[in-house]
């Protein structure tokens, strides 16, 4: 056997393994240095794991001199590993300190960080992003990642329960799926080629063959925005559905959200220092028609008029917040594929989910039949040549279907209160930033 | 309520909830037409669901005769719903049929598909991918697609069991990881930039704040190998793990191989017409030293000396075959981040997950220490000051660490018995191939 560096060192406890009434057992515990605070003789340290905090408490005579002064000159952020005794502390929070016996050092620093480990804000967010893995490690955001796993966990829990398959479409496409604008050039080999912004050509194939397909996967789009709520690089939820049509994909959104929620509170609950602002459970979601809005806007002494985008500050006037749908939407702006309604040429069979003026999703029912489809494009001035991959399944007996794309960042947002989506972006990409 | 389309018409039943002691009962049901068999008065016709095969008879005086004639004159592959009612019948394979009253034809097909529906085989694999929403309708893609989401999902589980958390990191990157060969550039608003081979630097950085994590994402590589075996486009399976190293990593691939097999043999016990090469679930996986493998070589008179790869011919020399790992592999050829070995400088503490003469997976122990990889840097070649953005993160305590990435396709090839990458891809990406 060959001896590694780490040999067999390795940890025996996480953090919330470990109680009062273990007094006396043998633990190695292992993290980063929180807190050092030296009186003299005595030094008390802590370090946090994955799962909370661990006090250490090296007091002369109690301990080897060499492991104290050594837990004693430690800056914060230092990575270490901790072998020693549990002794049961009234005076500890946890109820219980580690008296060290050994002490191994993994990485000990000694730069000073720009801000302090256990700082709740801090006000410049570009401070934070290019030191990025450092502010992972602060507990606001520690949260807001552990329950974006757990959502993202609860939601494809829920696709396969109902015998949804999961897909991965290709990221690298020839062309342009929405009509052209905001796409990321690549070279190809040779060729040019683009970065899909929606799996949704694709994943509208796929219900040919699989009926009900989910992919949750990077979408990519060159916005220009510097907003608060776009990305350049963001993940979609995307889901897509044989056999109906949009009135069931709002159905399921609603089942999605619910259990969202439900995830975002069992969280909450199992952790008292959570601050999210978390949205109430809805007994079901609003479906208001665009039409409907419109009016509601223009009595509300707006000035907009049919046909027009339905703006933020319209939507505040008439006092909309919380989750609701606006479906029914104009067909004009909508893409190619987006089916126009039965009884009314002009609107289309679609819906965007809000959570008070912030899109979280856009949904509709698709067209099924290859004429259609062309027609459409045309309309729009699309070449359908370079669509053939595409139209060409339409020869082979589309079903009727459905779908819709939700941003997870903005999910997570409307789920925890979150205001600014690079909170909820592990390593956010935008106009400005490429880094880290 | 404004009307859509599909209005009420939804399915009741799938192929799989409707059985003989249900005669009598009123069903809908909807798919797309496998075959069309007309004989005079009667018609059969099949169709195929999601979830299986539904005969319909429809035979003159027992059902509407525009219902009947419309029926027999459908090509393979329309997409249809039928209502009609269940007829218990011992002639039928599955034990009943459908006797049609109502028909609703959603896209007829006019065209005759370049293979047909029923072929287990199909000689060419550029005419299938051409139509590949329509390939992707035969049963033995079918089952590999259905399997490779109920593996994926095993995974999942057992990520999220093992407490690790789902990360999503950046496939839009300012430089390369492991030395710039075979990435593709993209043009990034105005700047240069690459997509990403691997999540590897943020994956380890990730370690930092929480420990363990893990991500199913695509990587990319400009390969310009035209084999079986490579993609352009590919999911990776990526872990990595704090205060471990990569002896714990291989016991986490194991447990992985194991609950993965498990998943396709309960697929293949739930499918009877599934035709995969499951391999055995092995105890344990057999680790071989590199060293220990090119004495074998020599010894089995292959010319081969300590330095060099390990050629498929040479493994296959020494009969290996099945699971096994080949760890211990000379430092030289592995990329910066690999730990070199305590006891051996020249070997690192590295290993491959191999599957025959196929690769499966990579991992190592990573260097945790900034001054080590930066010569390590230094002695390849590359600009440390381009890695800025990572080396930072090392003045800030990173925890030892190891990890690895699966290639999903690979692993799939493995757990099915599939020779060609290309058939475990939805939409496969290569050299040649941008489309569809």
């Amino acid at each position: 056997m060959i001896e590694t560096e780490l040999g067999n060192l390795r940890r025996s406890h996480y953090s919330d393994d470990i109680e009062s009434s273990m007094d006396g057992d043998q633990v190695t515990v292992m993290g980063w240095v929180l807190t050092v605070r030296g009186h003299g003789n005595i030094s008390f340290v802590t370090i946090t794991d994955k799962n909370g905090e661990i006090p250490i408490v090296a007091k002369k005579g109690d301990c080897p001199d060499d492991v104290r002064e050594k837990l004693s000159s430690l800056k914060a952020h230092s990575s270490i590993a901790v072998s020693g005794k549990i002794k049961a502390s009234e005076k500890s929070p946890k109820g219980f300190e580690i008296i060290p016996t050994d002490l191994r050092v993994f990485s000990e620093v000694e730069k000073i960080p720009p801000f302090e480990p256990l700082a709740k804000t801090v006000k410049n967010i570009d401070t934070r992003l290019e030191v990025r893995p450092i502010d992972l490690r602060r507990k606001p955001l520690q949260h807001i990642f552990n329950v974006r796993s757990q959502v993202l966990k609860s939601i494809r829990d829920y696709f396969t329960g109902q015998n949804f398959v999961e897909i991965n479409t290709p990221k690298m496409i020839a062309t342009a799926t929405e009509g052209g604008a905001a796409l990321f050039p690549i070279f190809y080999y040779n060729k040019e080629a683009f970065l899909a912004q929606s799996p949704q050509l694709y994943k509208e194939q796929l219900t040919m063959s699989f009926e009900k397909v989910f992919e949750i996967a990077p979408i990519f789009r060159a916005e220009p925005s510097r907003t608060n709520r776009h990305l350049a690089e963001a993940i979609s939820i995307d889901l897509e559905e044989a056999f109906v049509d949009y009135n069931d994909v709002m159905s399921r959104i609603e089942e999605i959200i619910k259990i969202s929620i439900h995830t975002v509170n069992d969280y909450a609950k199992n952790n008292k220092d959570v601050e999210f602002i978390i949205p109430e459970i809805p007994e079901n979601i609003p479906r208001y028609s665009y039409d409907e809005l419109i009016e509601k806007m223009q009595k509300a002494g707006a000035k907009t008029e049919w046909g027009d985008d339905l703006y933020p500050s319209n939507l505040k006037k008439i006092g909309l917040e919380g989750f609701y749908f606006i479906k029914d939407w104009p067909l004009g702006p909508k893409p190619f594929y987006v089916k126009d309604s039965k009884s009314n040429p002009k609107i289309s069979e679609s819906f965007d989910l809000m959570f008070g003026d912030l899109e979280l999703s856009s949904g509709s029912t698709r067209i099924e039949k290859r004429d259609e489809l062309e027609e459409r494009m045309k309309n729009k001035g699309m070449k359908t040549d370079a669509f053939e991959y595409h139209l060409g399944a339409f020869d082979y007996g589309v079903p009727p279907h459905a779908g819709c794309g939700i941003g997870l960042e903005r999910l997570i947002m409307a789920l925890t209160g979150t205001e600014n989506i690079r909170d909820v972006s592990f390593y956010p990409r935008d106009v400005d930033r490429l880094s880290p």
